[in-house]
């Protein structure tokens, strides 16, 4: 089977992206894992070209059939009526969240037609999509709502070979997202932590796939200090987290928990469990930045299409110097490429299925 | 000035605590630091000698004034009543935990009676502090109550060394600690926010007390995800964080906040902090037990008294096996004497304006 065809989105072009995508593309890694394109304005990935003194060609496509990237080639798909020629670097504007939106949308289309085989997105500034009159909290409320589905989780995807992390790389999933710590605590439901469980199960047996025997090893978080101190600081462990651990276990899933989250990261990060359940995006999101900022990846799950994204923002601090570490896009390239490999056999497996 | 006199409380019998002060006995930077001596059952000690098979000499004392250390002599003095001898080891014990509290009682004693300078605790078992009748969540509120006071706070500090942290070291001050996450919200409030805000920047100047110039820079974390994005997930940070932050500067603190905390902690572990204020317990907890478990200090501000103590717990896991790491123990000792010298040269120059 040919390499898994990738849309890669430029993200706000005021941003990152377009730095960490040009300096991604001279990894061998990424061609050898993938056939990659870019969905954003060729202008502004010219514009990251030049700034690096780079020796790669941006060549305009019409469709994401006439792809055929290289090395030395950068296929680039136009989304959206507006240029962005004109959008100031590292300032959040309207065009800047439009842009972003623009690709977003023409790329996950791609993905549902399966033109593409997944996803990669760069970095879009939250200012900058409310500006445009978007008023989501993110990439992973935006991609549910063009893929129609209401149950999505992000994972905060470290490789192996970051801190001691074992062989399947160690996937933090979470049970809220982007929302108040109230309503978080509010949202923290029996079904939802179980839901968490299972599609951080699923998620990491996808991240080895020819292990048939692979069961992933998931920590769940508690939600207090000390994982409440049996009941002294807070019932949650008790009423919610501990039956939905026990539901996954009854299910033969290998769950332990809930944990006190401070030594579960640490025990995570010396390779002692695959994935992690956190209850709250900083739980999850404090360590995994910690234990490989650069080099984590986000995955979103429970989406009927592979995306991952880098897990940094578009950094306007430091965008358009030509100093962006891409090394978190090269990650974000392959780990789709697998996870769309895999999405590929499966459905292979299953179209054989139904010719026999 | 001679070094200060600290005492070592052994915390539970049953824990790490006796292995990893025998451990740190063995290093120049103790006896180089400070005049330390043991307050708890010097059976349980001399078992620990026997464990690591040290040639140290434990020399059971009568009060605080005749301890004479040195790196081969361990002076100990008895608290309570009970002998400890027949406490399990690594087992939780009503016996232990009694065992503990009489030995931090009369620590504290000695310190607030100025027969020490500053006391260091080695882990106790909260489960055995409750059998044993006590019911605090830790150490901490433990000291609060023998010193009077009502205000105190945990910061977890790193020395210099770790990670990537300033020469000040890493300070990160609890807004709320021991309770849970529904109380830590009620109890968030401006005035507790400036409080940690105050006693942080009180923390870190002492931890470089030769430089009078020296204004530690201070990183206050939201509570919400991304800062509450403008008020999207919550209102915390414009209602209670943000005027405490801008209170603190009118004072001439220097501090920035509130910050999303997932990246606080990045930039706080790469030096550009002294000293972050974290909300609750698990948001400073997590990030420093990944940049430094074994090293890491816990040091109780609001005190009448110097305390410091290791970071981790009993780990009966791992305790009476004589492979407990003393790194811990000997940075808290260091901290302690540090902190120790300092208040002591601020007495004697008060004393002096007194005199004059």
């Amino acid at each position: 089977m040919s390499n898994p065809k990738l849309a890669i989105t430029l993200g706000d072009p005021a941003g990152v992206g377009a730095e960490t995508i040009v300096g991604a593309w001279s990894q061998n890694r990424v061609h050898q894992a993938a056939r990659p394109f870019v969905v954003g304005c060729a202008t502004v990935l010219r514009r990251a070209v030049d700034l690096l003194a780079s020796e790669l060609s941006v060549v305009e496509i019409d469709s994401a059939e006439e792809a055929d990237p290289s090395p030395e080639v950068i296929p680039c798909l136009a989304a959206g009526g507006l240029r962005s020629d004109s959008i100031e670097p590292a300032v959040a504007s309207a065009a800047g969240g439009q842009a972003a939106y623009d690709a977003l949308k023409l790329a996950t289309r791609l993905a549902l037609d399966k033109s593409v085989d997944g996803i990669v997105t760069a970095p879009l500034n939250k200012a900058a999509l409310h500006a445009a009159g978007h008023h989501y909290p993110g990439h992973t409320e935006l991609l549910a709502e063009f893929c129609g589905v209401e149950r999505t989780a992000m994972m905060l995807y470290l490789p192996p070979g970051v801190a001691d992390v074992g062989p399947a790389g160690l996937g933090v999933v979470h049970v809220t997202l982007h929302i108040s710590m109230r309503d978080a605590l509010d949202q923290m439901t029996q079904e939802r932590v179980l839901d968490r469980i299972q599609l951080a199960d699923d998620a990491l047996c996808r991240m080895v796939a020819h292990t048939a025997d692979f069961s992933p090893r998931i920590g769940v978080c508690a939600l207090n200090p000390h994982a409440g101190e049996e009941g002294l600081f807070g019932d949650e462990e008790q009423r919610v987290i501990a039956p939905a651990v026990e539901r996954a276990r009854s299910l033969g899933k290998q769950v332990e928990g809930p944990l006190p989250s401070d030594t579960l990261m640490v025990r995570a990060a010396a390779g002692e469990f695959d994935a992690v359940v956190a209850m709250y995006h900083d739980q999850g999101h404090i360590a995994l930045k910690l234990l490989g900022m650069q080099r984590a990846v986000n995955v979103t799950l429970g989406l009927p299409v592979v995306r991952t994204s880098v897990a940094h923002g578009t950094a306007f601090d430091r965008a358009w110097q030509g100093t962006a570490d891409s090394q978190g896009m090269v990650e974000a390239i392959s780990t789709a490429a697998h996870l769309a490999s895999v999405s590929r056999s499966e459905s292979h497996q299953s179209d054989a299925v139904v010719r026999t």
